[in-house]
């Protein structure tokens, strides 16, 4: 372990540069749920009509800025997977694109709430744009230093041919946003389209390839493009940062309500002396369900990275399709909050109350399927993806596929319950957030007993 | 890498459960600052009174629960270093244990809201207490299947009295926070003293245990004291985990202001359209002073982790001491927002403004001074400490030193220039924050221009 890189003089292995990084993308993807969970609700029974006209819009610009700060995260790993060590200069101008990166959620917020002015849009493809230049300068920056490089890069010959590839692929989205700028003062309906295809833009380049290759044959591939792996949209992520923004995520949305409610649920001292004749424990009462609320969420959040931490256990290699699943699920995690804040704001049995509670089955379905998701998608490739234990006929195979698969099963049921014993709803929810934990401690033992009993009964002689 | 941890079945490497839990706890230790930063200000002459009644309390309260969370933050990171492997029962009881511990900040803000009135303090001492238990539980876990300890208390013969010794260790705290509760039904002023006692329990009990051995001399130490050295104060806290704790403490902060700004800062679609004339470029004019305070915040929250990133590159081990001042330094980082928050609250040239800038002046002058004293206590034990580049003399000393000292200066400068010239506070102050990041790329040559010409002055003929 030498902190100053060696020989390399005041450089040194860019590890905790990457992990700042990590955090600070993390906490501004999910913060982004923030604006969309506060806007006020009308108590009666105007929710769905409210919901949908109002949240919709909000909550698909949510989703999709979410996948555009982890379209930067991805650039931002395969960047760092060139650039291995960095000095101060580095470190600085990183710290800069952070900087315009944390300002991406201001923008997505003018977009939700002036979704016919074009200003919004237009600061968020500027914030791109300057994202975009910065990385050049890192690039440009690191590649006239080649002690920063990564060996591999170092010793090749054609290290020009190397920074023009990366920088035609680090250029590609900030191109993509300054034409999504000028077409906006046109017609913005297409520049949010356009805005949507930078997101799968690496998926749809990809197919563009595949299809292209099955039309004319088999086109060779430049001798190099083994060297560019790094840089192909077909490379793995690094597993590590996969799991240092998972683990982000998962802590700021574990503790988004409880900032909600240090802010919002200390009564006022005059209101306690006026309302309630002085007695801070009755005035409490009131906020019981936000408190319900709290643990609720933090329990099921908690849980959810309980799962991912015993997959990615697992995982030895994560491909870029498992990295999107993940992305996928990460975002129905960051919308939690917003669930659970909406399960204690309505009276109980009011319709309001049920399609909150169904509204909150649905988020942690999805969250669940797509945490699954990943798990099937690696089996399809175990050998590369997964460790021995969990793949076909590992001993911890079936367990692992039980544990991924919990979640989704009582959403699924608790959603169903809802429909049929509509007054129960918050009853059953509640019941639900109470078992799951207790569920996982007995999965162990019950997956265990179904096993042996399907032994006894298909092979009663084994 | 053997993911399922060798031969040891379903459990495996806590690294990962350390990192969520670091997440979460510099998280909490850091949001506490929102109920002070969100307290209602007047708007003309009262800062003085208003600040000094209110907020003194509140941060007062602030420093003291951060302690408190950094205490069983280390208490963590002592006891994940007799249990290195973690199952799934083990990573669950973890799970309850950060739940609670994410409760703590409302308990705080209920002491802040309401410092006549005991329930705050119950519930505090409430929830330390069920953190006590939670953790007896993980270790009395753990040593029934000894497979989870680290090596060397698993080939130790007498395991049960290590166990009996980390218990007594863990639970110290909570009895204390037992005694408290009691004595708060009769007078609570000594309780709120007792538990700034178990913030500095180490210490004293360091403290008490040295003052003993030189009144009566020499004591023998058990022969198990070696043995049982990860449970002793003196022990160093893990590098990795005051890097990861600090990681989130220094994200969380640089990220607060753009939680309000997506909050507040977006303008009401209404309002556009009847004062501004639809507008929105006119209506976010009037946001200046937000976005520049959000920039300034960032900018100073993240040169000052550069700074710190810089340090620990250089350190190899962490004394206590050195992780209380890293503690202290970071109680004044997330301050920060608030400074930040009040510099743009106040109308130009007011004497709010000054006394503002000042105050930001003096947050940031204490957590560049703390920093600086972590590398000169560790300068005092540079052999075990530091890597021989920045000890006395090594290449890298000098310029370690002038870039730690480097926001302590600034901070002090602007501070003395703002009392001569109070009419430009505000512009000396975004002057300050706009030439630092320039200062630190300038340093490395000024250091060498410096060192040039001393030698030049002192000894003309090397």
């Amino acid at each position: 372990v030498s902190p100053a890189g060696g020989g390399r003089g005041p450089c040194s292995s860019s590890q905790r540069l990457l992990n700042y990084s990590d955090a600070l993308i993390s906490i501004i993807a999910t913060v982004m749920i923030l604006p969309v969970a506060h806007t006020k609700m009308e108590d009666d029974e105007q929710l769905r009509q409210s919901f949908q006209l109002l949240l919709t819009t909000k909550i698909a610009v949510y989703l999709m800025t979410f996948l555009i700060v982890t379209v930067a995260w991805a650039a931002h790993i395969r960047l760092f997977q060139v650039i291995v060590y960095v000095d101060d200069c580095l470190a600085l101008l990183n710290l800069a694109c952070m900087m315009i990166i944390t300002f991406l959620p201001y923008t997505f917020s003018l977009m939700a709430s002036f979704p016919d002015n074009g200003l919004g849009l237009l600061l968020f493809c500027g914030s791109v744009m300057i994202i975009g230049l910065i990385q050049s300068g890192i690039v440009l920056y690191a590649f006239s230093r080649p002690v920063l490089l990564s060996d591999q890069i170092q010793m090749s010959e054609n290290r020009s041919s190397y920074k023009h590839h990366i920088l035609k692929v680090i250029m590609r989205v900030p191109i993509m946003c300054f034409f999504a700028s000028v077409i906006s003062f046109v017609f913005f309906q297409l520049s949010y389209a356009l805005l949507a295809v930078v997101v799968f833009l690496p998926y749809i380049s990809q197919g563009v390839k595949w299809c292209r290759s099955k039309a004319i044959g088999h086109v060779d591939e430049s001798p190099d493009a083994m060297l560019f792996s790094s840089f192909l949209p077909s490379e793995a992520l690094s597993k590590e940062r996969v799991e240092a923004f998972s683990d982000g995520v998962y802590a700021i949305v574990a503790t988004l309500l409880i900032l909600d409610i240090c802010e919002d649920n200390v009564p006022d001292p005059t209101a306690v002396k006026k309302t309630f004749g002085g007695s801070l424990v009755a005035a409490l009462q009131v906020y019981g369900p936000q408190y319900l609320a709290y643990f609720g969420s933090f329990a099921t959040v908690g849980l959810l990275w309980f799962v991912h931490h015993s997959l990615f256990l697992h995982v030895t290699r994560t491909t870029r399709l498992m990295g999107l699943l993940n992305t996928f699920s990460l975002a129905f995690v960051g919308g939690l909050p917003l669930a659970y804040q909406l399960t204690q704001e309505f009276p109980r049995n009011s319709r309001n109350e049920l399609e909150a509670v169904q509204i909150s089955c649905v988020i942690v379905f999805f969250a669940g399927i797509f945490q699954l998701s990943i798990f099937v998608v690696a089996l399809f490739s175990q050998q590369e993806t997964l460790h021995p234990h969990v793949r076909h006929g590992g001993r911890e195979h079936v367990f692992m596929l039980a544990k991924l698969a919990l979640y989704p099963c009582v959403a699924l049921t608790t959603f169903v319950l809802t429909c049929f014993l509509t007054k129960f709803s918050a009853s059953i929810f509640h019941l639900m957030e109470v078992t799951v934990p207790l569920a996982f401690l007995v999965l162990r033992l019950s997956v265990r007993l179904g096993l042996a009993a399907l032994r006894h009964v298909f092979c009663p002689e084994a």
